[in-house]
């Protein structure tokens, strides 16, 4: 493969600035190389060094920095114990990782005001992750977002994944045919044995039983539930279930189908900045409908949802 | 387990009559027993010999008969051979057996002027179909119904499952504390590799790895997908994308989420009696709603989709 354009490179503005998570690995480097060949110049190469690779951490930081100067770009790095941060915060190394590079990059956001964070996702990791999101019953079919906001100590960061269409097989291709060097660093996934034995073991085995891709077809999966969201949000607009005074009314409620319902009292919980509504809550809210169950639910934060005079409201 | 107590056993009229299918197997001799201990009386025990496994056939029929003569059932059977249907057919002996199985039922359904067809599916059974329909990528994530429609030889079969919602662990634990005989009957299952496969061999997997019940998960996940369409079918009410001339009104098909675009079209292609829409077939009548599009689209059965004046109709 002599080109990769997925059309995020084609629509996102050159002349704005972007953050690029870099750790050296394939997908990361490709992600560098991509930028640079589409044209984008203000870009900060941002690597953290989790120090948990010795030697081989040194030459990561060392490839990083040379090609990311080579290219014209801002480098940003910094290294850390991470199991040194593991056992301060009491986090798994993978939880401990992850908000070691949301604090570096909220460092690097405010250097360089820029909350555009770019992260090498590819195909492969989104079916991954579609899996595991499966098999864990948290999210239904769900992946990663192609665009997601995230909130780290006061900022919110845009967090974009322009390779999420590609896959791995063809980032190599590219990286190989275009002569450009990476390293093997997998330091960000070895402790990580749920995501090793998706990838090693699972996808595998179902692919060889469906004799055919079934990641790609997981992905598709996950997109039309995406869609489907969109499809709740207007519906939610149609049906306007908050009254005037902010309240829920519960004679619009009631017409609606159950998951819309679901759907309409989690956005007024989140509207009244209730957040941490597991199932169990969500279920004793919606039984509230009903004139025949008690009138009232407490809530995380000392709050109720009271049902009084044909309303749900916050007290 | 000493009581299995499913809704639609309590919910059921226990006047109407029922077509049990029943193997001899586990699953369905559960079937056999709980409608007996619910009180159903009027219960048309079909029980179809595929001819496949010799000897063991022959002790299948007996037990079926024997069990449903003792309850006071009636007893449908017919012998047929599954092979030679097969080489009749073109068909793969899972598709046979299924095919064979839909005209049995119809016949009885005649004979008997009962459309109501029980099926013992469970949901482990449930489990499987979810996770192969998001393996090879058809249905999204999506299982088998509660309740659906089956049209066989003219006829309108209402297919019931009201085992879905109960592990197969459980109703062998019922049956066992209950003393209930059955037959180790895998003969349906036996040409079924990538069942097997799923069952024996993906889901142990996934299990492990997730260090819990993925099939419990994905049947939540199916159920929010299923619950999900109910929520198409009430924004497609809202949306109201056909005019009074029956044909499909363009400025409002724009005005929807992508999604609910697809769904109103189906909807519309279906209500005209087209079916075997496919993907591609879909997203080239759904480029239309573009003006710069050409403005028609040719569909099966020698007809066209047609943009003209604001409006899609079919000609």
């Amino acid at each position: 493969m002599d080109s990769l354009d997925p059309s995020w490179f084609r629509e996102a503005s050159k002349r704005k600035r972007y953050l690029l998570g870099v750790s050296g690995g394939l997908d990361s480097m490709a992600l560098l190389y991509l930028m640079h060949e589409h044209g984008f110049r203000e870009v900060v190469v941002c690597h953290l060094d989790h120090g948990l690779r010795g030697e081989a951490s040194i030459g990561d930081a060392r490839l990083v920095g040379k090609e990311a100067e080579r290219l014209g770009f801002t480098i940003e790095s910094e290294k850390l114990d991470l199991r040194v941060e593991m056992l301060k915060s009491g986090e798994s190394l993978e939880t401990a990782g992850r908000l070691a590079r949301h604090d570096f990059f909220a460092k690097c956001a405010r250097k360089w005001r820029c909350k555009r964070v770019l992260l090498a996702h590819h195909m492969d990791d989104q079916a991954e992750t579609i899996l595991w999101n499966l098999m864990r019953g948290s999210h239904g079919c769900r992946g990663m977002s192609d665009l997601s906001e995230l909130k780290v100590k006061g900022l919110t960061l845009e967090i974009s994944r322009p390779l999420l269409g590609i896959r791995k097989a063809d980032l190599q291709a590219w990286m190989e045919s275009n002569h450009h060097p990476w390293r093997e660093d997998e330091s960000n996934r070895v402790n990580d044995v749920v995501r090793n034995r998706i990838r090693n073991e699972a996808l595998p085995l179902l692919n060889a039983i469906a004799k055919r891709d079934v990641g790609k077809n997981l992905v598709r999966a996950a997109r039309n539930d995406q869609e489907t969201r969109a499809v709740f949000e207007w519906a939610l607009e149609k049906a306007q279930p908050i009254d005037p005074q902010g309240r829920l009314h519960l004679g619009v409620m009631r017409s609606l189908p159950p998951a819309l319902q679901a759907h309409a009292l989690l956005s007024f919980l989140k509207s009244q900045h209730i957040a941490a509504i597991d199932h169990a809550l969500l279920e004793s809210c919606l039984a509230m409908l009903s004139p025949h169950v008690a009138a009232s639910v407490n809530l995380p934060g000392n709050l109720r949802l009271r049902r009084r005079a044909g309303r749900f409201f916050i007290e």
